[in-house]
């Protein structure tokens, strides 16, 4: 069946394997969309491409006609996710909660068709819930098969804190799937205890279990650490084309073909193509990553802002030459010679006097092509002179 | 303060001392009665003397014009208390709990003055709960500090499970102390662990914490393991005064004194007394014993019925006399002679021919003080014969 195969893309686990072509089969042939869920931690503002890994897959789904169910944990988010955390996440206030899920229902549809999309807030039912549904909830798990999980584990091995409340997190997970009775659930590969706890809890509740599919979690920038906001090596999908294609240019070449499959659209095929062309050393992958750029740009923006992202790079940074606008500062109220580190620093072009001495010093100022190496200097400003910092950073001094 | 040697009197711990008898200072200085809780499950529907000792000292309180406020875990029960458990107990139906409960509030009051008692079930509270507040309640402790609690860490490190709302019974016994602002819990000395996160969470809900006093748990008729109905080692307080009576007279000497003390009304004066006669080898410590069953069935009864159930035992054990009334057994359908062994278990007064045959073979059995050497013996039964079993157990035999 070729819908398994474009569902396999990218996927790293899917339980249980057997039954899930049986049941992609069984929907196809009652022609009953299955039920795709995944939740989202309204925990932090911005969807970025590490986000997108989870959401594409559900369009795949949604594509080939099933239903996606997205659950906003504003319950869980007082909660708080453990994964990965060391210590006691504050309970987050439920306003914060609420405001972080709205901007995220925003950037959902960049990516899903919103007249298909089912979106819940699992407020819905826990709001509802009474004392003894959440003891009778609780009752359905061991504490010992709890601090299995990897990151309780570590804790409590660790002599960590872990307050009773966050025990409820991946039962309130679970109980998301029972609520809206998904079929298949969709996470990241370390949720990969909550998404087989869902398949329990279900049953437990008479509710048929649902299949497991995770994907990989998205690399950053850096090439090493987890595409994330607060490490600062993210993509986000609302930034501007010439910072989408400028910081996809800047990943290393190892990580071309997982943004291909993870990220894109490409077809199958180009995808084949692709990994071909990185094995082949005569091949330069800087051209391939400039098709990855384009390709997102014009997923998030336009194919003209793709094609124009790509060209502007060209032209910069492949040809030496100028980019199109370049900013301007205006000299004028300075009087005779000025200070080069005081242009930077009021230009904004450094932060500091010292970020602005190190940057002389080390070489990455330029005025009108010509080098700076006197930190000291005392700079005639003409009108129209061009102050370059570092690869990518140009100032067209004005003055009257 | 005479008040606080009252209070003392059978208490092993009260916490933190030295803050206790400054409250009760100054709740007589500021004539505030202090608010003091003690909590019940309503898992069995009878209540024994190991649970008045809890009870008695909630009525000193009373006695002294504090506010006794007793609460019912009609919520708690649906948890269950984990205390000596070796294993997760089935969630009681909140049907069973409710028709225990009521048993058990009339059992309070043969003890405590109902008027001047407050009750509450905890479900008054836990029932408004809602998922938000109950999750608040479950942050306020770590799985750690709870799995130090000793049933749930013995449990923890043998394997057994424990469900992850079982956690929850301290914090919710902790919980009713905030609800009904308790100024003073007792309970037994196993409720340590839940009295002081009682403290604890008071002092998370800003109300000022409790003070807590413990009671030894009450020695069975075995004279080794705890009062219970399941081990059968018990006196109800709703049984025969010939029953309290006779099984106060089968408790081991060593056990008389802390009778007295935890579960009767003897003055503080009288106790000194009955120690020191207990201590000198030339008293006999049968007497007091009786006095203790004297006491107790007066307690229960009436000073009458305490009074007769004395004699009675008297007549019978101590001066080898008949009791009063003996039962009658007809043996007018027999015909000609009759087995002994027969006998005996068609009356019931033998199980089986063979705890017939042993009885006889051990020179237990008589007939009108005559003992019965034969265990084949043919009776030539005559009306108003007397038999007799044992020390305790006569028939008088009746034939036309």
């Amino acid at each position: 069946k070729e819908q398994y195969e474009l569902i396999l893309r990218g996927a790293i686990d899917i339980l249980p394997e057997g039954e899930f072509e049986e049941r992609l089969k069984k929907s196809i042939a009652e022609n009953k969309p299955l039920r795709v869920k995944q939740g989202f931690d309204p925990t932090a503002p911005d969807i970025h491409l590490g986000h997108t890994v989870g959401i594409r897959k559900l369009k795949q789904f949604q594509d080939l006609g099933h239903q996606v169910v997205l659950i906003i944990g504003d319950y869980t988010g007082l909660v708080g996710d453990p994964s990965g955390r060391s210590a006691t996440r504050p309970q987050l206030a439920y306003d914060e909660v609420m405001a972080n899920a709205e901007t995220y229902q925003k950037q959902f549809f960049k990516i899903l068709d919103k007249s298909k999309t089912e979106i819940h807030y699992n407020g819905e039912w826990f709001s509802k819930m009474n004392f003894q549904e959440v003891m009778t909830l609780a009752s359905k798990f061991t504490v010992a098969r709890m601090l299995e999980r990897d990151d309780f584990e570590k804790r409590y091995k660790s002599g960590s804190p872990i307050s009773i409340h966050e025990l409820f997190y991946p039962l309130m997970q679970a109980y998301d799937s029972v609520a809206i009775k998904a079929d298949v659930e969709i996470g990241a590969t370390e949720q990969i205890f909550n998404l087989l706890t869902g398949r329990e809890i279900q049953q437990d509740y008479g509710v048929e279990p649902q299949l497991v599919l995770t994907m990989p979690v998205l690399v950053g920038l850096d090439g090493h650490q987890r595409m994330s906001k607060s490490l600062g090596n993210y993509i986000g999908i609302d930034e501007s084309p010439k910072d989408i294609f400028g910081k996809v240019m800047s990943i290393p070449d190892n990580m071309i073909y997982s943004y291909f499959e993870l990220v894109t659209d490409v077809s199958m095929n180009r995808l084949a193509e692709i990994k071909m062309q990185l094995e082949e050393t005569s091949a330069n992958p800087m051209n391939i990553k400039k098709e990855l750029g384009e390709t997102l740009v014009t997923m998030y923006h336009s194919a003209e802002a793709g094609k124009k992202a790509k060209e502007e790079f060209e032209r910069v940074f492949s040809r030496h030459e100028l980019p199109h606008e370049i900013p301007e500062f205006d000299c004028s109220s300075y009087e005779g010679q000025v200070w080069i580190v005081k242009i930077m620093t009021d230009s904004k072009l450094a932060k500091s006097n010292s970020e602005a001495r190190r940057l002389i010093k080390g070489g990455g100022v330029s005025i009108d092509g010509e080098k700076v190496g006197d930190e000291n200097l005392e700079l005639d400003v003409k009108n129209g002179m061009l102050l370059k910092v570092g690869k990518r950073r140009f100032l067209k001094l004005k003055r009257n």
